[in-house]
């Protein structure tokens, strides 16, 4: 399973409850806005350690990022 | 938060729950047997390119790979 878009679904949604932008977001968590804007597009392979930046500067629980939408087709 | 123990702890207790080695796990994900082992010591940081393989040979959620521990301190 690709989770790329998975996260980048997750995270934008976060974000935008959160009020943040992807500048905002970048500068507190210590990250590249472009690479911000990349894990948000689906466009580019992400570490664990970047989505525990994003957990702590978003406050919510690790498993949000990784929440599958109820429509999704799951392929197993 | 770093979740390096996050998923080393859940990844070790699916493996078990599904009766697969870290061997077979890491052939049947076509990762490395070291990584596998690595990413179960919480030692290594891990991309979620190889989070989706393990969904994939696990078969559970890939929020399940994320859940805190129920008695787990948690550091915000």
């Amino acid at each position: 399973m690709d989770l790329r878009h998975v996260l980048a679904t997750n995270l934008r949604r976060i974000r935008h409850e959160k009020g943040l932008s992807q500048e905002a977001l970048a500068h507190e968590a210590g990250v590249d806005r472009a690479h911000v804007s990349k894990i948000e597009r689906g466009v580019t392979q992400v570490g664990i350690e970047i989505i525990g930046k994003f957990v702590d500067v978003l406050g919510v629980e690790p498993a949000e990022f990784f929440q599958l939408p109820p429509k999704r087709t799951r392929k197993r």
